[in-house]
Parts: C-alpha cells; structure tokens; sequence
C-alpha cells in the first residue's frame, strides 16, 4: 500500500493533486469557457515559511504525549476545505492557527482535555476529518479565551460491535469514510452515507453536522441513521437509550445532531447499516423546458417512489458535468434495491418523466445480478469524478479562478422566485466584483415538499483578490436565500461563515433555549466558541 | 346534525357510549373468557356529587371572557383518557381539578394568560383534545404554584393556508382530527394521521406529544410531516422557518416536539400533506410459529417496500381481535398509493412471508379504482371497529375489568427476551393483585432495526381496587421494558405518569440540558410542571 501523505493546504491527500494531463485538460476547459481567465499558478508556501503564532498554551503532563505542536500539524488544523481556506492557505494567512493538536486515544483522555480546558479557559476546537466548508474547525475565538485546541479524534476509528439481526453497529466517532465501509464489507453491510467528502470526513463529523449523503431520498441524512450518541460534555457523559424509535421526551440526539461541537464531543455512536445492494436501475433523462423539468422532479418526489438518485441538473450543469446540450436540463435517475428487482419503480419514474415531456435518448440501464461489475463501473466512474471535483477546485483556486458551491433548501412553491433572486444577486456580484463566470444548480436531495438546490460559481477573478470577491458574491447569495425562504444551509453546516444568516433565521426563544443548554453542559463555555452560540468576550 | 355531549368521564361522547346489543355482546365474550369476572356495573357519579375543590384564582378582568369555572368543564379538564383517569372518575377522585379552564380565541389571549399565569405563579396545563392517557393534561403539581389553569385550545380549529403545490398547510393547533380533514379534503389533500384518538385529539397535542398515526412506516410520525412550527412561551414567539429540510444547528422544531407543553404553546404549524390514495392492497398472512411471523415481519421491514400497514398479532390478540386460531400470530398487510398500482409491492412482500412459512388463507385484495368503494367499506368497518375500543375499554372499566395498554419500541435482537420479561412480569403482577387476564401484543410501528411493540392487558379485576391493581401492574411491566432495552414509551409521551422511568432513561447531561432550556424560555416555572422536569417545590 503506498504511503501517502495529507494536504496541509488542500484537499485530500498531495500525491492526488491535480497535475499531468488532468491538469492539462482541465485548463484547456477552463480557456474554452473562460478566454480571459487569468491563469497564473500560485504555489502554496511552505510550512516553515507560514510564521506560526507561538503556541500560547502548554498540556499538562499528564496529557502531552496526546498533544502535537508541530507546525505542519498546526497549520494543517487552521483551516477547513472550503474555497476561502485554500485561498488563505496559499497565501500564508493562517493567523488563527491551533497553539496545540490534541489527539485523544480513550474517552477518558477526552474527558481529561475537557476538565484541563475548562479550567483554563482554553477553546476546544472538535476535529473529525476537517473538512468544515464552514470554518466550523477553525480556532477563530476570538480574545476571550487562554488559547485554543485542535481535538483530533482520529485516533478513534474503530467499529466495536455488529448487530446483524437489526443492522446495526457501534462505531466510535473519528472514523473516517472509508475506514468505515473496509470494517463492514466483511459482515455484507454498508452505512451507506455518501457525501462528497466521503474520503476525509468522520462520523462523528457527519453527526455533528447532519451530513447528507449522495443518495437524493428516503436514508441519506445521517439523522436518519443514528439509533443513539454518545457524548462527552464538561458535564458528563451522555448515552442516549438504543431504540429504533421512541416518543420519550424531545429527542436527547436531536439536540446533539447539528450541535457542531457546541454542547460535546461524540464519542461514539450506534448507527443503523443497509443491506449491500444488488438490484440497480438507471436513467437519464432530458428536457427541453426547464419548469418541466421541475415539474417532472416534483411529481416524482411526490409519488411515493422514493428514487436513490434524482438529481435534477440545469443545462449549465448538464454541460459542464455531462457534456449535455439541453434547454431544460437532465435529470439523473436511478433506483436500488438489495431486495427486489426496481424495473416497476423505474417503469413508473420513467412515464411521470415523459407525462412532462422528458425524453431518454437510451432506455434505463439495470444490473440485476449482484455479481454484475457493469453499472458497478459506471458508478464507480461517476464516483471517481465526483470524488476528484475538490482536488480540481484546488488546481483552479491556486489560478485565481473563483470555485465554490453553496445550498440552501426551500419548498416547491417557493423555489422559482429563490431560483431568480440568487441568478439575479450572483450576476450583480459578479459584475460588481469584476469577476466573469456562471452560476449552475443542481438539485442534491429531495423531498416531497420542496428540493435542496445545489449551486456552483465558476469565475475567473482578479488575482490576488479572489478571497474578497468571493466573500462579497457569497454574502449576495446568501441574503438572496434568506429572503426569498430558503434556510442558510441544507447539509453544509453552520460554523462561524454562515452565523449572521443562521442568527436571523433562527427563531428567538429558540436561541435562547440553546444558549441555556449551553451553559447547562458547558459552563465554562469552552467548546466551539463562535459556532452556532457567541463566544466570550474578552 | 345531532347533538352530541362529550363524557366529562370517559372517552368521546356521552351518545356514543356502549350500551344495547353491543353491550350484550361485549359482556357475553368477557365472560366466556373470564368466567369468573365480577362485572357489577358502577354508574359515573353526577358533577354536582364531586364536591370538586373551590377555585383558588380568579381570572384578571380583561381574560375573564375566556375563562370557564363552570364544574363540568373542571371535572372534564381533571383528567386525561387512560384507563386510570376513567377510574378515578369513576370512582369521584377529581382532587387536581384545575381551578379554571381558559379557552384563548387569539394567539395573543395566550401571551396574556402566559404573562398573567408567570406573574401569578399558576400553573398552565395545556390541553388540546384531553386524550392523554399518561396524565399528561392532569393539573396536578404540587404545593408550589397559587393555582392552576387547563388552557384549552379549542377555539384555534382552523386550515389558514394551503400550498398545493408543496402539499403543506397551515393549521391552527386547536383542530381535532376529523374537523382538520374536513378541511383538508375538498383540495384533495390529507394530513393522513390516524392515531387512535383521532376524532378527539389535536395537532398541537400530536405535536407536543410526538403521536403516531396507525400506519407501519415511512410517514406515520406527526415529527416527519412538520414542516414549521409556531410556539408561543414566556420568553416570546418562537416561529421556525418553514423549509422542506434543513442542517442549520440542531433543529429548532427538534426541541418542541415531543415538549409535551412544557416549554411553549404550540399555536400552528405548517405541515406537510398526502394526496389521498387510489391504489390499495390488503391481505392477512397466518403463521404456525411466532419465531417465523417476527422473522417475516422484520424482512418486510428492512426490504424497503415500506407497507402502509404491516401489523403482527400475536396468536391472543389475532384471536381477541379478529377471532382466528393461530399457533404463530397473523400478519396483516397493506400497501397504499396515490401514485400507482402497489401489486408488485404487495407481491414482493407476500413472497417474504412465504419464504418465512406464512400462509395466505385468501389471496391479497386490490383496489384499483379510486372511485371504487368495495375496500373503503372493509377498510370503514375495520375503522369503526379501531374507534370503538375506548368506548368498549369504558364499559368494562366500569365493571372491574382492567383493561389498558402500554408500549415500547427496541431493537430485533432485544426483542425476544424483552418480550419473554414482559410476559412474565404481566404473569407476576396479575397474579400478586389477585387478577385474572391476559397480556396480548402486536406491532404497530416497524423500523429496520426494530419493531414498536404494543400491549394489552384484560383481567378481571377487584371491584374497588382495580387502580391499584393496575398501578402495580404497569409499575412490573414497565420495569421490564425498562431493563430490557425498550423505551419507556414509544407514541404515548411521559407526562407525569412515565416520569420515574423517563428519569432513568434520558441521559444526564441532556437533562441538565433540558432543563436549563426550560428555564431559558419558562423562567417562573409555570408551563405544565411535573411533565418531563420536576415542577416548583413550595
């Protein structure tokens, strides 16, 4: 197995870093869309030039064999994977860099770092994988605290136990996604949970956050998924009872599911697995009229079908993702099953598509053998190119171009005039920038009362300055979203970036509900401060 | 129309009571199973016999219009609908009658009585349709408050908005079942949950109770069709954005469902609807061995054909319920759409029964028309026969019959020997109280990793000492489930009656949480005390 090593500045691992002649062809495309791109490659600096802040903190004794103050260490737990990190790591900017990484191998190790920081008054900054688009992981605290920490959990990675009667398993927190699925092949089970991130993110990342998978309905959300958490607080360890369901009260893991770090550290969770399908059915399928093409999607999410895959993307997608010439878009389909055949349900996806003018240059391709590699391959090309979609940001982010995604969710009444409202505010933000690009969408999960619009900008920027081009077209789109109904966020978190929209939607007694929770379990406000909550001042 | 009277002591109204032929009937089928049941009628007291407890409050001027001291409308806000609230009635105890009953006609009559009730330190117990059956609209709270209101919601009924293209509503909290359906149908809509309880409980009380409806899976959860939801507390107006999904922070809605009134007053909610269904299937799949009807049942479950009735009777209730002989319980199945013909579903799912030995009597049954009435009428009968067992559960609770249900939800490998403790604990109690019965249990909610078992008990009780009996009764079962890995309620809340064995289940810290978070929106205290967190102490 060749050793490979993480990208302190990027995502993933150095060694998968754009170059040869996918670099070639990317910025061929990029010249083909774009002819006054600015292409110029910056290099990212190297760790011993970044000028580190000292550390300002030491661990006591008892815990510094857990602690790291290396600088790579430091500098690669500064910063989230979001297009205004990278931005920042290549420029040098890492002035809210960790003082130490602290990498917990027990729950009482965790424990251990809870008590120390409290009484020190130092941040706790919870790390999985680290790949926060939000600055959810970034030691930004602001003055009120001694100094603030990293906790690493990746030393936490192992699934402990299988309940293949009910499908079920207990996994500790910082396993990362791959790690996960290598534990649970063997036993012919999968968690199923997909997001993009998928290589260099945790559980305990995708529980903290309420990840969504790739999957467009039905088990995709990790909510979903979670029989019971397990969470240390500064006030203690909190085990919520392993039941497929319960009425008890409000839900004890519907208040840590989103708490981004703010209330506890998961440790551990009984999680609910799948069955390995064997029974795939997909499609595309092409419109000429895209308010069709919506309404095609909407039937769909509104039959009862409940497809894996739906993904409706808009002719600037289709092309750029596809290849696709169409004035409506595509629609990508697909159904699974480790059960029972999905032609009826294909069937039937495939005629509310054409009752609103859908039309399948190929019929729907199925795998009906469990030990067919033929869609196997075709997913797995699909995956491929989805999982290379942030290497390639990063090659286009050190060349000045503007390469960024955000979401939102709304119901289907109001989705024509959000779809407008962000079209409308990410031109004026282009054009008041001086960046020239496009704006595409995508619909990612769907629900029987409305989609999650996914939407990418493409923009050559000015060099030098996309950093503060990107935070002006974001704060466009964004207020966009909030006032035409959708919330700041479907799946890609709150952290510290979307906090002035998040406190604006969030209903008032509400904050104040969670605020008192706060303080409840961590009286001395340590964990995460900035996320979700204020921080201390100084 | 006719006129009808609710029972200020037991279930629905006084018109629909047991009485006649049905009465005989019911009597005739105790005591061929219970031969020896002493089954003297008691007749329910008159109000004016109840010496209920002088008012210890007097409404301030400008609320006065809205506030009842009347003693019927005290004696029917004293208790809620189980077994032991019918009882006590029975019996004349009425000692926590609320000194008023307040019914708000405007959201902001409720900030008034809220400022009034928190100046005052009065107790506010929120009542919807009064069908509690843990003694969730009970005002008893001990010795710290001056008095206590039962605020009754009645008077806010109506469908404000509706959003065919989302299928979403705005509905009033105060709506009962059948009134909020009436509403909804000429859209061709419906809210499509059907507890129990139906034609006397409310949205908000399915909200602040976290109710299930009678189907098996998918959307059968009040907390799955919210979309938003309107709270008014103490502390101000909590008003949730209305989105089909949302990952920003931990979901406000989260909090307030399953709050069991403690932490506001939910005064609507956009929630998400169904188009009304065309195609339905139906069939009753018998079983020699119960090990096989489980093994069936979870196969169905974790298939992904998601049966809108997928019910296991055990061989009692099958027999109770439906007058079949089995050795291994009854299977009854159902699948519905407004999308499609489920005959492939249903094909499927029948396959699985047969691969686990269960045998069809008679083939499934279809509709396929939905202007066809053929299954609306089985499917009518089968209703009726579901909305009457309060009333018959009335009429023998009247003759020192026991008679009441409790549930859980666990995982399928807990499953057996939670079931074998129940059993057994059910066996002991009986027994030790000097009662004779049965304890039967069919399944009425299903996930992949568990089944939501629902009990019964029918005994022959001691006259005069039935609640007692009782009591200790489902102290020993509840103990068991407790033991044995299930909840401590699955769809019937805490309210003050699970409170010992909710205390043990919830996690510390989110206690600690929890109550923090009451006191940040409820800081005098006032909002149902004794629910969830201890009330005021004197």
């Amino acid at each position: 197995m060749a050793t490979t090593t993480r990208s302190w500045w990027g995502w993933g691992t150095a060694e998968d870093a754009v170059r040869g002649s996918e670099l070639d062809a990317l910025l061929r495309r990029v010249r083909e869309l774009l002819p006054d791109a600015d292409l110029t490659p910056t290099t990212a600096p190297a760790v011993s030039d970044l000028g580190l802040p000292t550390p300002r903190v030491a661990a006591p004794r008892a815990l510094a064999p857990l602690c790291s103050h290396e600088p790579t260490d430091r500098a690669a737990h500064t910063h989230g994977k979001a297009f205004r990190d990278v931005v920042r790591n290549l420029a040098g900017d890492l002035r809210s860099a960790p003082d130490l990484v602290v990498r917990p191998r027990t729950e009482q190790d965790i424990v251990d770092v809870l008590d120390w920081c409290s009484r020190s008054n130092i941040a706790v900054i919870p790390y999985g994988g680290g790949s926060s688009v939000v600055g959810g992981t970034e030691p930004r605290v602001g003055d009120g605290y001694t100094g603030a920490i990293s906790l690493d959990l990746a030393e936490l990675g192992q699934v402990l136990e299988i309940d293949r009667t009910s499908r079920a398993a207990r996994i500790q927190a910082g396993v990362l996604g791959p790690a996960l699925e290598d534990q649970l092949r063997p036993h012919g089970l999968s968690l199923r949970h997909f997001p993009q991130s998928f290589e260099f993110s945790s559980l305990g990342g995708w529980l903290a956050t309420r990840a969504a998978g790739h999957y467009a309905t039905l088990y995709t959300h990790i909510d979903d998924m979670v029989e019971s958490m397990r969470v240390v607080t500064p006030g203690g360890v909190a085990q919520s009872l392993r039941v497929p369901g319960s009425g008890a009260g409000p839900s004890p893991d519907g208040l840590f599911l989103g708490s981004e770090g703010t209330l506890g550290i998961i440790t551990e969770a009984w999680m609910r697995l799948q069955d390995r399908p064997a029974w795939r059915a997909g499609a595309s399928v092409h419109f000429a009229e895209q308010d069709a093409a919506v309404a095609a999607t909407r039937a769909i999410a509104q039959s009862g079908l409940h497809p894996t895959n739906c993904r409706l993307l808009d002719p600037a997608e289709a092309l750029l993702n596809t290849g696709v010439h169409t004035s409506g878009g595509v629609l990508v389909l697909g159904f699974e099953s480790a059960d029972h055949p999905v032609r009826e349900w294909m069937r039937r996806a495939v005629e509310l598509c054409r009752d609103h003018g859908g039309d399948l240059p190929a019929p729907p391709r199925y795998t009906e053998d469990a030990e067919s590699t033929a869609n196997e391959n075709t997913a797995d090309n699909w995956r491929a190119a989805f999982l290379r979609m942030p290497y390639q940001r990063d090659a286009l982010a050190a060349r000045s171009m503007i390469v960024e995604t955000f979401e939102t969710a709304c119901t289907w009444d109001r989705y024509p005039e959000l779809r407008a409202a962000v079209s409308e505010a990410a031109s004026a933000a282009l054009a008041s920038t001086g960046a020239t690009g496009m704006l595409t969408c995508r619909f990612t999960h769907l629900y029987p009362d409305g989609p999650a619009p996914y939407f990418g900008i493409y923009a050559a920027g000015r060099r030098g300055a996309t950093l503060q081009q990107w935070d002006e077209i974001k704060a466009a789109v964004t207020e966009a979203l909030h006032t035409r109904g959708g919330t700041v966020t479907h799946h890609h978190a709150v952290g510290r970036d979307h906090r002035p929209w998040y406190d604006r939607q969030r209903p008032g007694p509400f904050a104040a509900a969670l605020s008192a929770a706060k303080t409840g379990v961590d009286p001395a406000g340590v964990l995460n401060p900035g996320v979700l909550l204020p921080g201390m001042a100084p």
